[in-house]
C-alpha cells in the first residue's frame, strides 16, 4: 500500500557516516533512504552574549538545503537574501531538541553550533537532521572531554527524531516525500534514549484527527525511536 | 499557587470587542487577560499566483507586537528589516489552523489576509492570534455571503487555540507570560468546535515529558476550546 | 460644503485616552475623528552613542501603521524588509517636534522612544502622532520625577500639531482623508503650548500657493492648536 | 557677521554648467559656492505602472552624496545596503517640488527621472539639487519637443530653492554648512518663476520661531529666488 | 619542499564521482585531494529574460560553502542576508567558463544551472568547482541530446580549470590551502581540452611578478589541464 | 579600423586634474577619453579590526557608477539594496592592485579608502579607476608624510591599468565601449612603475585565445603602462 511498499510500521534504512569531514569538531553523513543530510558540530569558546557571566553553555543549529536537493531546483537562499519561514523554522526545532539531552552547567560556557545541510531530500529532512546531529554533537563533546575541558559529560541522552503520518487512513512511520506530500496528518516526534517526549508537532494537513489516532502515530514514533537510538549508539 | 491565584483549570477572562476598525472586512479585539490582539480580515479578489485556475482559495495570516507591547520594548521588524524567526512560525501557525476550518472550493479563487497585530502581550498570543483571527474571519466570510459572492459557506467549522503547560509540576490551562517563562512543559492546542484536533505542538523547556502528562494537558485544552468557542459563538 | 459637513475652521471630536498598554512608561490612544493612533513612551537608561558623556538626553519616534489601517489593505513594512520613504520621513518629524519642547540637559544622559501605531487611519496621521506622542513622554516624564531621576521638568512646554489646507478654493482646518486627497495645497503645522512655531510644511499638490494663503492656514492652525493643547492637559 | 563674510541676504557664487555628461538627455553641474551637485536627466519611455493607460507623465527624483562628499566620509549608501531616511526624504522632495513646474498631460505617459549626486557639499545640497535638476529638466524636455514627441512645453514654469535660517539672530539667505550647523531655525524654500510658492519647509533646530521671523525669511527666499531663475534663464 | 610533499609540478589526486544526486540531471561529486566539491546541473526550459526570443542558451553557476566547510566556521551567507563579494566573484566565473566550452546557438532557448557547493575546503575551490562543474554539465547535456531535445552537441569542448603560483620562490601546480596562503603569487588558469586559454587570472599577493614567472606557471597549468580533463573522460 | 580611428597601441587622451574636492586629503578626476572617474582617498586613523595591534596599515577601495554614466540609465546600487557582483569584484581588484604598491610596515596602523566614481563610461573604467586612485592616494599620502605621520615613504611604487583585446582579430590597446562590447578576448594589465605585474586577467568572451596572443597584448600593454605612469608623474 505505501508507495515504497514498506510495511505501515518499516523504516527506511539507516545509515551513518561519521567522520566527512576533516575540520569540524564532530560530523556525520546521515542517510534515511533518500534522505540525505551532513551534519558537522563547531565547538565555540564563547557562548552567546545572553549567557555572558552566567557559565552556561548553549547548544543552537542552522539548516540549509542544497538548491537541487529536490526533484525541482530552489532558489539558493544565500542568493535570496534571506532564510524561508520554513527554515528558520527547522532550525529552530533543531536547536531546541538537541539542547533537551545537554546539561548545560556540565557544558560551561561555550557554544556548539550544528550545522544540518541537506544534501539530497525524500522527506524527513528536519527528523533526519536531530538525528544525525545528535551523532555529531557527541563526537564533539568527545573531544571536549578527551582534552579535559568539561569534567562531566554534558551530553544527558540520546535524542532522535521520527516522523509519522495518516497516509491513505491509516498510521504509518518515518513518512517519505511521496507520503508526506499526500498524508491527512503528519507528526514529527522527538523523544530521548530514554523514551521521555522532547517535542511533538502534529499538524492537519487537510484531514483533522483525533486523539486516538494521536496516540496511534505516538506508537509508532516510540518504536521507530528506539531504531533510530541504536543506530547512532552503533555510529559513536 | 498559580501566580495569578487562578486554579490549574481556570481560564484568564476572555472578551472579543467586534467591528474595531472601520476599513477591514472582518475585525475584533481579543483579549485573554492581559493578552489583548487586533485582528482584522481583509478580502482579496486574487487567489495567490500558485492557486492560479485551481478555483480553490486561500487563507493566510501575518503577525507582529508593537514594539512596546512587552514588558521591555523590542526593537520594530520594519526598521530591523526582517521579521524573526518566531514571527514567521507564529504566522505561519495562524494561517495553517485557519485554513483548517475553511473549505476552499466553497471560498473560490479569492484570498483572505488574517492580521494578527499583540497590542499588549501576557503570553498566550499566538492562541489568541488564531481565536480571534477566526472571528474576523467569519465576519468577511459573513460579508461575501450577504454579497452573494459565494453561495455555500466556506466555514465549515470553528478553530480556536489555547496553551497548556507543567507549571511547578502540575499541569495548568492558559498559561500567562510569568507561567510560560517558567513552565518544564508547554504545548499548544487548536481544536475545531467539534473538538478535532487541529495541531497539537508540545515541547519540552528544561524538563521532557511522558505520555501521561501529555494527555492530562490535552484533557485541559479540550475543556478550554469550548470556552473560547462559545466565546466565538457570542461575539459574532 | 466639507465631505464631513464641518465647518471651515471646525477640528474633528479629540480624545485622549491614557494608560493604554499596562507596560509602557506612558501611553495613549488618540482619537482625531476616525483616525486612531496607539502611542507609547519608553525610557532607556542609555542615550545613543552620539550623546555619550555630553550629559544630553535624547528623545526620538518611530511611526508605523497597521496593514489594514487603511481603505485597502498595505503591505506590512516588516514583510516588505524595509520602512518606505514616507514612513521614515514621518518618523523623523515627529521625533524632531516633539525634541523641540525638550530641556535635553534636564533630562539626563537617556533616551525616551515614542512609538506612534497608526490603528485606524483617516487623514492626519502624523499630526495625531505628535499630539498624542507628546502626552506619551509626558506621562512618562512624570515618572522620571516622581522617582526623582530628574530634579527640573524636561518638558519645557506643549507641543502640538494639526494639518489645514486649501480644500475646494477654501482654506480649511484639520484635514481628513477625503480633503487630504483632493486638497491642492497642504501643510502641516507644529506648534508650542505658548503658540510659538515648531515646524511648518507646506507643499503644494497640483497647485501652487501664494504667501496670503500660507497666512490663512496658519491663523486656522494657530486655532486648532489652542484646542489641542487643552485636550492634552485634560488628558494629563 | 557670517563665517563667509557675506552680507545677509547675499547669495554664494551661482554656476550652471551644462551638457556635463555624453549620455544623459539633460545635464548640468551647478555649483552654489562651494555645494556642487551633478544632475542629469533621463527620458523613460514608459511611466511608472500606477499611470498605465492615464495619459498622465512623471517626474521622479533619485538624490546621493559621494561618500567624501563631505568633511569627513560617509558610508557609501549602496554598500550600507539601502538609502537613509534623510536620502530619501530628499529626493521625495526634489521629485515634489519638480512636479509642480510640470504639465503631466502635456508630457504624455512617459517618466523623467532626475539624478543628483552631490560631488562636494557646503550645505544646501537639496536647494541646489531642486534648481540644477530643473535645469537638467529643461534640457531633457527640448530634446522631446525638438523630436516633436510633445506637442505643448511641458513645462509650465521654473522652479528653483534656497535655505534661510536664523543664524546669530539674524535672517540669513543661502546657509552654508557653517551657518546650516548652528542655525536656530532654518527653512527651505521652494518658488515658481513666477513667485508662487511649492513648498515651504521650516524648522526649528533649537529655538522656536515667530511668525515674524517666518515672514523675514521669506522676504529673503524670494529674493534669492529671482537670482535663481536668472541663472536657470542663462544656462539653458 | 611542499607541505604536503608533492613535486612543483604534481597535483593532487583527482576522483570525479558522478551521479550523486537523484534529483538532478547531471551530477558529481569532485576530489582535488582534500578539497571536495559537489556540482549539480539542471535544465530549465527556459532561457533568462535578456535572451527571450533570440534563440539562445545560457549557462549560468551560483557557488556555496558550507559553514564548516573549512578549518573555522564561517557564516552561513544565507544568515547572513548576502552572497560575499568573494561567492560573487567566483560564480560569476564559474559561469563565464563554462560557456566558453558552449554552442549556445546548439543549446537552444534554455538555461542550464551548474551549482558548486563546496563539502570541504583546501584550496583551489574554484577551479574544482569549474572541473567538476563542467561534468555535471556534460552529463546534463547527454540527457538532452538523448531525449532530442538538442540536435547537434551543445559542448563544443572540454574545460578545465587549475591554480598555480610561486610558493617559496619556486613555481608549483596545484596549490593547496598551506601554499595558497603563502605564495607571492598566485593564478587561476582555465583551458579547453584542446589547449586554448578561456582565462588567465595572475594576482601578486605581497610580491610582484615577472613575464618570465608567468610563462613558467603557464607552462605548468597547461600541464595539469591535460590530467583533469583526462579525468572528466574517464567520469562521463 | 577601430571604431574612434585610432591606431592599434594608441591610446586615448589622458588627463589627470587633482584637487577637485576641497574635503578629501586627496582628489583627481581621471580622463581616459570619455571614461571619466572620480577619485577620493581618505585617510582614516584606525585600521581595520583584523589588523588591530599589527602595526601593519590597510589600503581599501570602492567603486560606484552614477546612474546616468551608461548610455541607458542603470538602477542606483544604494536603490536596489545592494552592489552588484560586478562592483564587488571590480572594487575587490583596486583595492588589492593599490595594496601591491604600498609599503603596509610604513604606513602604519591605519586606513586609506579610495573612492572611485564613475561620472561618465565609455570603457576601462576599472582601468581609470586604479590609475586615478594612485594618484589620490600618492596625494593623501604626502599629506601624511609632510605631517610627520609617517617617517619613510609607504608608496613604494606607482600602480596603473590599462586594458587591452582581440577586437576585430587584431590585438589593440585601451578599449573602449565600442570595442569592449565586441572584442573576443579581453583582458585587464595592472602593473608598477617598475613594469613588474600585479595582475592579469584575460577572458575569452567569445573566443578563445592562444599564448601567442596572451603575449601580444601584454606588449601592448607594457607600453600603455609607460605613458599612464608618465602622467600619474606629471599630475602630482
Amino acid at each position: 500500500m505505501r508507495p515504497s511498499g514498506r510495511n505501515l510500521s518499516e523504516m527506511r534504512p539507516i545509515s551513518i557516516e561519521t567522520g566527512i569531514t576533516k575540520h569540524a569538531e564532530g560530523s556525520c553523513l546521515i542517510r534515511m533512504g533518500d534522505t540525505h543530510v551532513l551534519c558537522t558540530a563547531t565547538i565555540e569558546d564563547r557562548a552567546p552574549p545572553f549567557l555572558k557571566g552566567t557559565g552556561l553553555g548553549w547548544v543552537t543549529a542552522e539548516y540549509g538545503m542544497l538548491p537541487r536537493a529536490t526533484n525541482s531546483r530552489n532558489r539558493r537562499e544565500a542568493a535570496a537574501g534571506k532564510q524561508s519561514g520554513r527554515t528558520q523554522e527547522i532550525q529552530r526545532l533543531i536547536g531546541r531538541a538537541l539542547r533537551a539531552g545537554v546539561d548545560r552547567v556540565a557544558l560551561g560556557e561555550r557554544q556548539i553550533v550544528v550545522d544540518c545541510d541537506v544534501i539530497q531530500a525524500d522527506g524527513g529532512t528536519r527528523c533526519a537532521s536531530i538525528t544525525g546531529g545528535w551523532v555529531a554533537l557527541r563526537l564533539a563533546v568527545n573531544k571536549l572531554m578527551k582534552a579535559g575541558l568539561v569534567t562531566s559529560d554534558p551530553l544527558v541522552d540520546h535524542v532522535a527524531a521520527v516522523s509519522c503520518g495518516i497516509y491513505a487512513g491509516q498510521p504509518v512511520l518515518d513518512l517519505d516525500y511521496a507520503e508526506d506530500s499526500e498524508a491527512g496528518t503528519d507528526g514529527n516526534f522527538i523523544l530521548t534514549g530514554r523514551g521521555r517526549l522532547v517535542e511533538v508537532q502534529m499538524s492537519a494537513e487537510g484531514a483533522t484527527f483525533s486523539r486516538d489516532e494521536m496516540g496511534k502515530l505516538l506508537d509508532l514514533a516510540e518504536a521507530g525511536i528506539v531504531t533510530l537510538v541504536a543506530a547512532q549508539k552503533a555510529a559513536v
